[in-house]
């Protein structure tokens, strides 16, 4: 499919998309882009033969690449494409994986005036809480849903290319405005991350008194396991999508202080039907889930 | 270790008590007590073997039990207490399961005018999100951790015999003042699970009109895994805890109040150490529970 597949970030998912992509056969090959105080982490990625080569200057591994793969922090999104912009190339297809889309245009307006025609922004909705080359697998993206979110200005021939890429491995691919993307996944991402880290952080300063942690069991073990996310992916993630986010928080209060009506004024009813209605709307996604 | 168990309520807990103390032994013969409208799950506790009888009337269960185990939701422990009264045998011992133990001491003063010495409150940490007696198993309580809250007029005697019971099913037993108890649950599930249904709850609304379930990944079915547990359960536990689940959310609003500023007023570096203080408190959890 590609000459020479070049990837910025060699993290988590840089480094499952270069799995990937090698174990299909999709590049004749695979580059990372990295910085040198992540030297340790670019020869991983080397030993374990994700990549054939790595550099810490962009230009030599985008010069020769067809295909370029931002996978680095939401955060660095814009002074990545600032890097790229002398050696952007109108004969490649660029995209990116993530988890704020809104933010990514954006930058790329910042940096070229309107964003490039043959950069298609996407994210993969698959990850995990560990992070660095070492956990990425070759399977991530297979069975799993992706978004990209093309613009007016998308080159069409670029858009088929990248979803062509994406599909290749393993996704399903959707496409959507950017902002409804980000509307949809601050609701299923993004928010329940800060809600499991505000409760772990909460009961973090409980359990130092009161050994409550203790006395938890596999109910929480599995409500928390997001809390174990990297803290600056996520708060860059958050900060790109504070908007949305805050928007839910302020729903989430709400709807807690009519819980706390119920309790206080004993409605029993009003309560089973809030827990009923939750517990029928998971029964819905379980179901969509597995089709 | 006894002549005759009577289980009071025979779903996902008390059957699986009946299946632990079958299994290991524990008692020559095994009853229970169920409402006629259970009677499917009364006969399919018999069809299984979980159970030699099954009674309508607590009278016919008990007069021959040494062991009473009351396996109802939280809000019925009260009228099942007044059901066994009149056939409370000083020589058997009586435990429960309640998820809350505040609540039980109080309706058995209220029975009896003080707790019955030789009755134990206790609270397996073990569950599932489903119910019913064909939910059970005979290892839901092996490595678990419970917990015993005995208070001043408990008999030492009746103490250590259902300790060595609870254990016998493979619990670790702890004992615990019962406010502390509630205190500590309240923290690591009660709260937790009215998290997950109100952001479920929520979030359910939403989807009604924008499909987000569609693209919410393995971190949100895990987070909202306790949102399938049963709402009339849920709805008892948290109304016989209310106090300490409020005074929870008004802490937690708090917090979601703190992560809103950090957002709005990019106080990026506030925002890190909140949830890298999170990821490090459930790296502790894990730890701890691994132990």
């Amino acid at each position: 499919m590609f000459n020479q597949l070049a990837i910025i970030g060699i993290g988590l998912i840089g480094g499952s998309v270069a799995r990937a992509a090698r174990q299909r056969g999709l590049a004749k090959r695979i580059v990372a882009v990295g910085r040198e105080v992540d030297l340790a982490n670019l020869q991983l990625a080397r030993q374990l033969n994700v990549v054939d080569a790595y550099h810490y200057d962009v230009k030599d591994a985008v010069v020769a690449a067809d295909c370029v793969v931002i996978a680095t922090p939401v955060a660095s999104v814009e002074s990545v494409l600032r890097m790229l912009q002398p050696y952007w190339n109108v004969d490649a297809v660029y995209t990116d994986v993530c988890s704020t889309k809104e933010s990514v245009i954006c930058a790329a307006e910042t940096v070229f005036g309107q964003i490039p025609g043959n950069f298609i922004p996407a994210h993969p909705i698959a990850g995990a809480e560990c992070s660095g080359v070492a956990a990425g697998t070759a399977d991530l993206f297979e069975n799993r849903r992706l978004i990209i979110t093309p613009v007016s200005t998308t080159d069409l021939q670029a858009q088929a290319k990248i979803t062509r890429f994406w599909e290749a491995l393993g996704s399903t691919v959707s496409t959507m405005e950017s902002v409804h993307h980000d509307t949809v996944l601050a609701a299923t991402s993004h928010f329940p991350h800060v809600l499991a880290f505000a409760l772990v952080n909460l009961l973090g300063c409980q359990d130092e008194n009161a050994e409550i942690f203790k006395y938890a069991a596999g109910g929480f073990k599995d409500f928390s396991r997001i809390a174990s996310s990297d803290p600056a992916m996520w708060r860059d993630i958050c900060m790109a999508n504070k908007q949305e986010i805050i928007h839910l928080i302020h729903q989430f209060q709400a709807e807690l202080s009519a819980i706390t009506e119920m309790l206080e004024q004993d409605q029993r009813q009003r309560l089973f039907d809030t827990f009923a209605y939750a517990n029928q709307a998971r029964q819905r996604f379980l179901d969509q889930s597995e089709q």
